[in-house]
């Protein structure tokens, strides 16, 4: 089972997938918790061109998130299919970021990432949802990356990007929590849902 | 005008190309030599991630590729367009080396590389052909990178996609220039097939 976590900077996706994979352990089951991009060794030097400061046009982005996807695929998911894969960022931040809020096009995103996924899709996405406004406090003492460095402008696409994921993919089990309440609330919202589906 | 250069590992192909670039140079021609993958600062990192010793999947290995195509063809080709662009290697080593010899299918490595060539295609291709046996010969003392390592059966597979390359686009200039014979005749042969393009 593959359970994805997206949202913007600062949604604290991070700690509530980490907290749901904390869970899972404490409950016996065989659980694996990675981030992206990286995850792999490869994967972590793609981060570090990805995060860097170097010149990097929109389709170079795509594809180098998805390149770091593909070997994360390869490495980390095929191999652990039978057990709990809990993941901070997949497929659907390539298609928000570079496919919605950059413009290339969130289905040409998609197909791009087709190449990488090899029929894998979540089984389960969580989207942490906050403002633009709670995620630029949360960073304000933060130093930020070459993709937190965008402004607000920008992120408020990638929000309405992930928020328009259960348009796009009416099939999939997409489900939306509101990440600018206590850690607590939170959890017990996601643990309602996880119940749904195991 | 965009000519590439392409060939199994050393079919002599950058060694030609430098001497095109330098014969259109002293004909006082606006001409720039680059190669693949590389020619812009990303590109070379992805290049040192590509001929190093990581662990890399066929899918993530034609990604890498076509992403340090899409920053070439953005930082590069595309503000010289109005140039002679002479490149060592472009889209058909993907096409030839990760769709066709690793199996990924080179229709599927194609699609992929659409979205890094944004349009662009070369208008004429050379492929330097030789046989394995003489590849290797030339790489004996060589410290080969991770690609060159790869064997003779391989390559065997590498060198039938470049031949392959009329059929699968019988609407491009594509040119072979056998590459076994001396370094004059093959600049002889490579200026006749210039002269009726240009």
């Amino acid at each position: 089972m593959l359970i994805t976590f997206e949202g913007i900077e600062s949604s604290g996706k991070s700690t509530l997938s980490k907290q749901l994979t904390n869970y899972f352990k404490l409950k016996n089951y065989n659980v694996i918790w990675n981030r992206e991009p990286g995850g792999t060794e490869l994967g972590e030097k793609i981060r570090e061109l990805l995060l860097g400061n170097y010149n990097i046009c929109h389709a170079s982005e795509a594809l180098l998130f998805a390149a770091s996807r593909a070997q994360l695929v390869e490495e980390l998911i095929k191999p652990n299919e039978n057990k709990i894969i809990i993941l901070d960022r997949f497929v659907d931040s390539s298609i928000v970021y570079q496919g919605y809020a950059r413009d290339l096009g969130w289905k040409e995103v998609y197909e791009i990432n087709k190449h990488a996924l090899d029929g894998i899709m979540p089984d389960l996405t969580i989207v942490v949802d906050i403002s633009v406004e709670t995620s630029f406090k949360r960073m304000e003492n933060k130093n930020k990356d070459r993709i937190e460095s965008e402004g607000k402008e920008f992120f408020k696409k990638v929000r309405e990007g992930f928020l328009k994921l259960k348009e796009w993919f009416p099939e999939r089990n997409i489900e939306i929590i509101n990440g600018e309440l206590s850690l607590n609330e939170e959890f017990d919202i996601l643990l309602n849902i996880i119940k749904k589906y195991i």
